[in-house]
């Protein structure tokens, strides 16, 4: 084998296993060999037990399967509660808090035979405070919050797949200045028992991996979706270049690189096109930051009230700002995302599949901020699922990435196309 | 007075705290002289702490205002978090269990004056296995579930309102069966964080409370709304009779209260009529059910794996029946409720109330069973809010209640139109 153990995806290692090509422990042991080299200088995770992996993984080896992932790791962003490592949820006073339950996600991989490995970084309430985790690419450039742990240890090869999750930019931001596939599901499709809430009307579970064919597999243990099968070749899928409200909020590259991408699938037998933006779409971004600040001054008035000493002054700021907005306020965003919508599902007459900026450009330089969100916020209040695909570099050598999105629901198709796309933007030698 | 402090709704007894008409000790005093009379036959209460509440309410006495609930005293049910008390969600296996946090809706309270008094019975996991609440009414029948100690420490004085929760009738139907006034609001409207999740797309927090005023207060508490003010005189109030696809799997009681309440809302002024059932509701309850089953097994995957041997039959039942729902049939389900929901959004135009049974009659005999979700499961589907009001009692003298359903998301003119229902039926000598 040309490629290590520990860079493959998480579905070709579980066939490795299952066919007797490679045991749970050989898997295991090469991703614990990566971390060891690099966890001091990445920082991806907030806590593991790499003991605990290897017997799991060489109990896996001697029993009978348990599912589609017997035996393969898996890492979980610290918002997400496990019975066996604490949550902090990237805060000081909640460090070492240990729930007792798992998760319905964490719960539902080790029913399918997965292996817990262990907690990654998250942002302080996933939202803007950094935590520790640096870009691997780079390691003086950021790598993206609030999944930045996850995103880290998938770049990094340390972990095959990482759960991350979405409420502005959390997960397709994170994906691509890492470089690797992310896929945020339709809002509510996956279960959140277990996962902290910030604001209900938007988080949203999502994964980040390293082969994109790994997602229709990850989901379908999370809801028992049937993947979809892409359309004959004789119907090429329909690909539309969507510049957004904020194109020219984006860097050259970035640009770039989306029209390069619509290029090469166009070249590939993808019937492409370009969508004008809606006016209406202009306020989305408001929108979603009206929406979000509401619901996290609900969700997290408890610790708002309990901890104002040991908050930021961002979350501090953001839970104030929103106290401060009326019930009105809150619905009347409401009204333009669901009328924004109604608009967005008849673009889908004619397109299949969106095209879109996953990110500004490259990661920047530093570890005190973690982005601009401003290419996720307005698809994540639409609720629709996104995939992020690398392709292409920035001027620094720091991966970019376009995002495909699709109808809200959609996700199996969605993500049918994206490994069509995946497979012409990144073939494998 | 000729009303006890204990006797007295919500927001009056914070009027008359605030207004030095009574200190909050005590009304406090009042309801644990009430709670000690009577807690060992009602059983409303998995825990409280008298002496900690007393001591609130001298605080409370001695300070400034904190808000619209200052002094003022709640319980909570038993699915929902508090940092004071344990949450045991009904189960033998997490009794005890002490959560770090307050769910939001409790330290909405708390930051709005109120006084956490104890944690009341719920049903095992909220679903069908009864705690020992009885009906203060009549100790042999059921208060209803899962809502049951809320309903109960109501209905019978020992506290002026409690928090509940409604995934197929759980607020409406012990709502009804005890007596009180039950306000389950629109889905989405309040933040559930602490509250345990049973099925996200129909879980739903609401109030039980001794007065319908009481829920206007409470609910702007929790979401900043603004309470609605009815039309003027001129413009009488549209209420329409809806029997619904189960009229006839209620009793007669039922039929004739909710006929006689019609017929008195009339003559005191409403423009009643009549709505056909549309055949489509007809298959509410069965797409409720998939919902619910669908849901829950995603929901509570972790204790249905790891305490098989602890749970209920029925609730084991519930969870195996859920995972083998196909997503493609939950999909289905989804897909009726919002087909529904258009042709009830439909009716709408010539009504601004719907008035519908609250439950199949009295309260059944017994304490084994919570009696049938069947004139709830529909509703709770569509997001609508409702409010179910106490009118007349069944052959066995205990009480029964009108339903009143209104447009999701209206739920401020829906209390509004609740009041002056209440007023009508309800007159105060």
């Amino acid at each position: 084998m040309t490629q290590e153990l520990n860079q493959m995806g998480f579905a070709q290692m579980a066939r490795l296993i299952r066919d007797g090509r490679a045991t749970a422990e050989a898997v295991m042991q090469a991703c614990i060999e990566r971390i060891e080299l690099r966890e001091h200088e990445v920082v991806a995770f907030t806590c593991y037990d790499a003991d605990a992996a290897l017997a799991a993984a060489r109990l896996a080896d001697q029993s009978e399967s348990k599912g589609p992932l017997h035996g393969v790791p898996f890492g979980v962003k610290d918002i997400i509660d496990t019975d066996q490592f604490p949550t902090g949820w990237g805060t000081t006073f909640y460090d070492g808090y240990q729930p007792t339950r798992n998760a319905s996600c964490v719960e539902m991989f080790i029913r399918a035979g997965g292996i817990l490995f262990g907690k990654t970084v998250t942002t302080e309430f996933a939202y803007f405070k950094p935590g520790k985790t640096a870009n691997p690419h780079n390691l003086g450039h950021t790598p993206g919050g609030s999944s930045s742990g996850s995103a880290a240890a998938v770049a990094d090869n340390m972990l095959p797949f990482g759960f991350g999750s979405q409420t502005a930019a959390s997960l397709i931001r994170p994906a691509s200045y890492c470089g690797v596939p992310g896929y945020k599901a339709s809002h509510g499709s996956f279960d959140l028992q277990g996962v902290m809430s910030l604001s209900p009307s938007l988080d949203t579970l999502g994964f980040l991996a390293r082969e994109v064919e790994d997602f229709e597999l990850a989901r379908s243990i999370l809801c028992g979706s049937t993947p979809s099968e892409l359309p004959d070749q004789d119907t090429p899928l329909r690909i539309s270049l969507f510049r957004g409200p904020h194109w020219t909020d984006g860097s050259l590259e970035m640009r770039d690189v989306c029209q390069r991408a619509i290029d090469a699938l166009k070249a590939a037998g993808a019937q492409t096109g370009e969508l004008a933006c809606p006016e209406m779409f202009k306020s989305l971004t408001e929108a979603q930051k009206i929406v979000m600040a509401y619901d996290v001054a609900h969700a997290r008035i408890y610790e708002y009230s309990r901890y104002p000493d040991q908050l930021s002054t961002q979350f501090k700021d953001l839970v104030e700002s929103g106290l401060a907005v009326s019930r009105t306020d809150f619905e009347n965003a409401c009204i333009t995302r669901d009328r924004a919508a109604r608009i967005l599902e008849s673009l889908f007459v004619d397109t299949d599949v969106i095209l879109t900026p996953a990110a500004p450009g490259e990661a920047p330089a530093g570890l005190d901020a973690t982005g601009d969100p401003l290419f996720s916020r307005g698809w994540n209040l639409l609720q629709v699922p996104c995939v992020s695909i690398p392709y292409g570099k920035g001027p620094n050598g720091l991966p970019l990435s376009v995002q495909l999105v699709g109808r809200t629901g959609a996700d199996d198709d969605l993500l049918a196309a994206a490994k069509w796309v995946n497979q012409q933007l990144n073939p494998k030698s």
